[in-house]
């Protein structure tokens, strides 16, 4: 049995090399500093599910590599079944964590995107990734280790390419091939869940030229590597989670994303997967994020859910029956199950790989990031606007004023409603945190951009297909095609 | 080989007894008058494509009866990729025929809701309709005839249930059941596609206490049946079917929706499979609608492809590039993916019934069915915003003044741009069609509406669930229920 | 007293020369003809508005040239409260006739964007085309005519400018300048309410650099002028204009727009108004576009106001409260109000000219032309959604199956509800003509597209102002301007 | 010159006796308190518009009692164009502040309030109410004062009115009428602005019967009257402000919210405008939120400007032209205008009260708060889109982390883009401070929820008139009116 405990995760966790910062302070410990136990205690919660009944076929599934029961964040996706259960996982890690837990989901597509680029440079170029990746596979599998995935550079300037920049470490690059493996510079951005991870799985970016070939790369590596150094980014109310009380309402779960900066890290060959195969570094991405903008519709579902529920506890805490809302809860659930359906229909849709990799239906999956960039929005404005004035901001005094010796009676009399005061101030902090707080994932950018999900969209369109339908419909002979562009 | 050609299925509709009127005239030949050939014609592509290798996976398939190829709309679903096939196929007939071929589809989620429903009545109460329905259903096959579907009732005052009704015969009901059958009395309206078919499947409606039980009736009848009278509702620009050129350009498909009259019909018993078992009505009401819900995305999504190709041609017709409208053309597409999506999701969510057949995903058959009720006329808004203002109206000159021979060579003249005028006109009035015209379906009702859809997202909705996992999250221990009613 | 009764309109009508065709046939009457009686009956209401009490303000106004009490349609717009007056006229008619009434306001912005634009060209160039103007003006405030306007050229392929067309007719244009007058040739096309319409006022295109300046033409002419020939457009359902009964329910309004084609026609110097100035076009046309986006916002208001009274009169002819579609019909008043509060707001915030006349804001105006072309198809959505199947698509037997002999009684029994059938069926036709029938005008594309729109929207919008607001907000003080463009 | 100078404002607020709390610390100075100075910040720079040529005319007016130059703040709305510039002014106050400056519109919009319905008692009941405010009044302008105003009762459960809660104290209330005025208990909670304010007008809540008459109560006060404890609420990453740096990147702007706790407050009669007098209660709370609505779609307009500069300046940041971001801007700007402009002609279309106030029209007033509670929230959405990820949550290292000895240089290098690493945090921080930080208003609820804006359209959408438009257009003579209510 492949799968750990909450405990025995920790316990691993707790024994990396310290080399995350935040606030200018070293995080000694991520499971017990308060600005990461939080998302630990997330993700510790994604092993208890593997190994609790009622979640587990959600969260394990059995190796195609052992035969193994291990954790499904550690599997390949072998079919529309594979893939639609992974958007019901990720909707049931927020039911369980309130917020995202990158600290597993962006490996998972990583080491199943490069499971499929690998098959096929080897199959073309001769190369032994594949063999790589399935060997270091198992071992992550043996050890349930969590792998977080790492794929944004800093970019600098958007109008120039990784060759040209004024900086080059601006894009993560190769600078050295030894014979056991190969040193890398600069940096990944925005790294989500590394606090809470072991290994962190690297994924190169995509549009690359050949002279940008040195930025082709892919590799994983443990956490506390040598040369690798992480800052934390902050997040609304981070501070917040330093303090006692229920000002951050979510004990269970938390969200980190980190800045990762390499310093010529050393990484043996058997960890890397590409190196400078720069005709393979789109397909990577490509990959990569389309089970990614499937998932996500889950993810953002399971969000909105909460805030469904949450929305539904405010009401009543204020006396008042959820039939005064139901239109409005109504128009929530459409927005959580719109993208968590055409996550499903996307992977529903996909089709198998010669690698045995389940392929998520590109043009569904774009579709579904669009929606992701507008839907939860609206589903968190209408949180708001049933929670009330004390929902909006989180517009009520401190924990330490609720709790106050001198005016601490005044608060509690005056925020008490139907439930209890502390009920109504929790109920209310958990949809600020939601929706305005240290709870708000990065949703919008994760997995790419709307905007680039468009482009996407109008490339998978198939437009020519509906002009001929269209044409055929009127029997239309004329060929009406495409200007050619002006000179 | 149970597949009928096109010739076949038009000869065999030729030879029904007519009883169906318009415009005060009696139809003689559905597949010869100007009011009704267009939707034959679309049905008719329907047999041509179960029997064109290109389609043949889409639209039939294999009896659960026989083990015979049968059309896909004679057939049960079995599973989830027999719902997410049925949606693809009407996305399919859709880019044939241009509009809905509901001479087929509502007795297809008619034959299978009944399946199930038939199923558990005979279970539950020894009744033998289940096997009377598969009776029905080989020869149905065997002749592969198109069955339209009925289900709304006039319903007269909104405000009284069937029983009440001042005009009892407001709802279709039975007034007598004999040894060998039943005499039924009342009215189906707003029938849709009842032109192109061969039989009628008849459904009970939903909500009947035992007081209504005389409504609660199901059972299927060739069209001509005696007794049974048909007249057909118009539709936009309807009289331009029976005017040459192309003002109505697209002439293998059409649409027709009819009111059907029952004075004293009788039905033979081995064709009834409800007579009073007033329980079960509100089952097969759901057991209808729920794979009509999921799949009429499709349809839609096929309107939407159609609206996409025209709106492409209309801007290269007009000498410009689709790149000036790609915001507004990504924008349809994905409405039209997502109308598809849902539609998709929820057939593959569904599960099995021990009857054999597959039953759809409630919650998203639903939401499903409130995007039908708004994302199409995005995207109809925005193939008018595209076609200016040609296509907005179809505003030009009729076929008549195209050609005239006084001042026709003016009205091409100036309708030329990029290509002929001729081209041009038929493909803005190929939006117009589309839009506001004669092959304008009435998806926002047809399954029932957007706002009943509403109410069973709320049931389906599972708001306690959601509460319990927002409580869960902050460790909320009161007990905080909706209030008891106001006396 | 210069204000004539809806009779002396009509007889004027009647007794121009016939030069208007439709169906292949002239027609001999405006007035009487079955396709253009209706919008005459519409236009005939404005002129027994401005003699009603309840309306004289909205549709008359005092004369700049003469003191006397004119028709607004004829007048010229000196300030906010004019403008904003010309908006509640608006909605007021589209109250009155339940469609758009053309045949005079394109008239009157083309008037009022003449005075402007003449005062201009008169100030810099010396010439007097703002005295002719006067002069006709003075004539036909006099005489009380109506006036139709008329901008939209065919263009042609629209990747080339006029003079650069392969046949240079496709944008109306001067062929030759006389010492009396000039010859112009061309078209203009989909010309609201000519068929209502004494006379029609041309105005130019814009973008027309001086190869263009054949086409920087303006003039007005009586509509039965030598040389003249106008085809009526169809629009949807507009057969039903010349059958017996309600399938069209309106018989005081209508709607018409005609294609124009001007063969060699002589306009006498008195009436020009632009000849050659192509400089001076696009301020023609900006002065013309502003007041005609700020007030469309009335017009769509008003049909909105329709939708919501026969929503609700259809819901209680089903013998329902409102009070179930409550939320629905909120969000049709909501609509209505957005569009013809912006047009307001770009009235109120307007300047005035140094002509005298009003300018509307322009960033308002054409905010407002975006709005118009989304919102009001929302409320058609909703007033479908509300109307249920009957009104979605008019899904009823014909006026004449209604009657009928034979079958008519049951056709009259399955559609009564609480009201009589008659009146339900004239509410659902309605519903039917405003949302998909012969009563939907061209608001997406008169007065230009939303996308032209969207254009102004962004040159107005003042960008490097915002910019400027938030660098001071942050005390920012590097130079981050827009980069050059690539090479 | 009444006009006091942004010092003279801080010194007088610096005087103020000190009773604000907040994370159990008293504020000694809100001037200087960290989480008081930056609203009194943005508040000062409110009297330096009134002296500053450029905003003068927006931020100052003539007084109706006095003739002198005074606060726009302190005045009475005589006019449209009062209430137009008074949507201008709140407009300018974001672009200046970047946030709400809500210490002086509540009190405005309540003195405004009571001075029509204080005219509208005295005439009725014979009371000196108006008197008693000129006096106030004028003293206030005299003295150039900030005045807030608190209308929000805590409410407890909102099943029961005020005199049937179980804590009589949850809303504001007489306990003791005194012949020299009167004394209060309760609370008003999330009331904007209080820091830098240096009296607080108190407003009644609405809905009051002849029971809850102890409720209707309404007064001014010194903010540091005694028996008044003020306790700051919360708000998201407010303990940022008390940190070096530019994570709060604004210092010139800033927004508190207060609970005010009254135990027994003397407010002598001088300073009572309504005491029992419950029939006007309702008035009161009208008249109030009216201009409130209308005007808070220039607040919102003005916040959505910055997030237009601020998107720009993103963009450019990255070193990409703002052309690939213009279809985003432009809806951007749509939003920013359409609330704008519906309070514009809110303001243009109300009417004159006897008193010398100018009414707001109901209708758009209240469509203009239900467009506050959806457009500026896609605004937000579409400024973390351009954003891309930084800007999305902020999702940068802390200041401290950038200029950390050890490792700010990296966090420095790869936070360049195309300006300087500190511009580009800078710019990205204002963008999580306008849409998830402390510069977030409570806008969706404040001046009452969109909910009940609802239902004030419904009361003003004057449907039974709309009725009578559609049946006059299809003559129908039938009388279909609402069905009796069941029993």
């Amino acid at each position: 049995m492949a799968l750990k405990t909450p405990e025995q995760y920790k316990q691993a966790l707790s024994k990396l090399k310290p080399n995350m910062y935040k606030f200018g302070q070293l995080i000694e410990d991520t499971t017990t500093n308060p600005h990461t136990k939080g998302t630990v205690a997330g993700h510790a919660q994604l092993y208890a599910a593997a190994l609790d009944p009622e979640y587990a076929d959600l969260f394990s599934t059995t190796s195609i590599l052992t035969g193994d029961k291990v954790s499904r964040y550690l599997a390949i996706n072998q079919s529309a079944e594979d893939m639609i259960t992974n958007c019901k996982m990720k909707r049931a890690a927020y039911h369980l964590t309130g917020t995202c837990t990158g600290g597993r989901c962006a490996g998972y597509n990583g080491l199943n995107s490069m499971w499929i680029t690998t098959y096929e440079m080897d199959k073309e170029l001769g190369t032994d990734y594949h063999e790589r990746l399935k060997t270091w596979l198992r071992y992550a599998q043996d050890n349930d280790i969590t792998v977080s995935g790492a794929l944004t550079d800093p970019k600098g300037n958007r109008a120039f390419p990784p060759s040209q920049q004024e900086d080059l470490d601006m894009n993560l690059h190769i600078v050295e091939v030894k014979d056991n493996g190969i040193v890398v510079r600069g940096a990944k951005v925005m790294i989500c869940g590394t606090a809470a991870a072991q290994e962190i799985f690297i994924l190169p970016g995509a549009g690359y030229k050949e002279s940008d070939q040195d930025y082709a790369v892919s590799f994983v590596i443990p956490k506390d590597i040598e040369g690798l150094m992480i800052v934390e980014a902050r997040h609304p109310s981070d501070t917040r989670e330093a303090e006692e009380g229920f000002d951050v309402p979510v004990k269970i779960g938390g969200i980190t994303q980190a800045y990762l900066f390499f310093e010529d890290v050393f990484v043996p060959k058997e960890r890397v997967f590409m190196c400078k195969e720069f005709k393979y570094a789109g397909a990577a991405v490509m990959n990569f994020i389309m089970p990614y903008r499937a998932a996500i519709g889950g993810c953002v579902a399971g969000q909105g859910d909460l805030m469904c529920g949450a929305a539904a506890l405010i009401v009543r805490a204020n006396g008042l029956s959820t039939r005064v809302v139901n239109e409005r809860l109504i128009q929530m659930y459409i927005n959580n199950e719109t993208t968590f359906a055409v996550g499903v229909a996307a992977s529903a849709l996909g089709k198998k790989h010669p690698s045995g990799a389940w392929l998520t239906d590109p043009m569904l999956a774009n579709v579904n990031k669009i929606h992701v960039g507008t839907l939860p929005y609206d589903t968190k404005r209408i949180a708001q606007d049933i929670s009330g004035g004390i929902g909006e901001t989180g517009c009520m005094p401190s924990y330490v004023d609720f709790i106050d010796p001198k005016y601490g009676h005044l608060v509690q009399k005056y925020l008490k409603a139907s439930s209890t005061a502390e009920s109504r101030v929790k109920i209310a902090r958990l949809i600020e945190w939601l929706t305005l707080g240290a709870g708000v994932p990065g949703c919008m950018h994760g997995g790419g951009s709307p905007e680039g999900a468009k482009l996407m969209v109008r490339l998978n369109s198939g437009i020519e297909t509906s002009v001929a339908y269209a044409k055929r419909l009127i029997e239309l002979e004329e060929d009406i095609s495409e200007p050619a562009p002006k000179k």
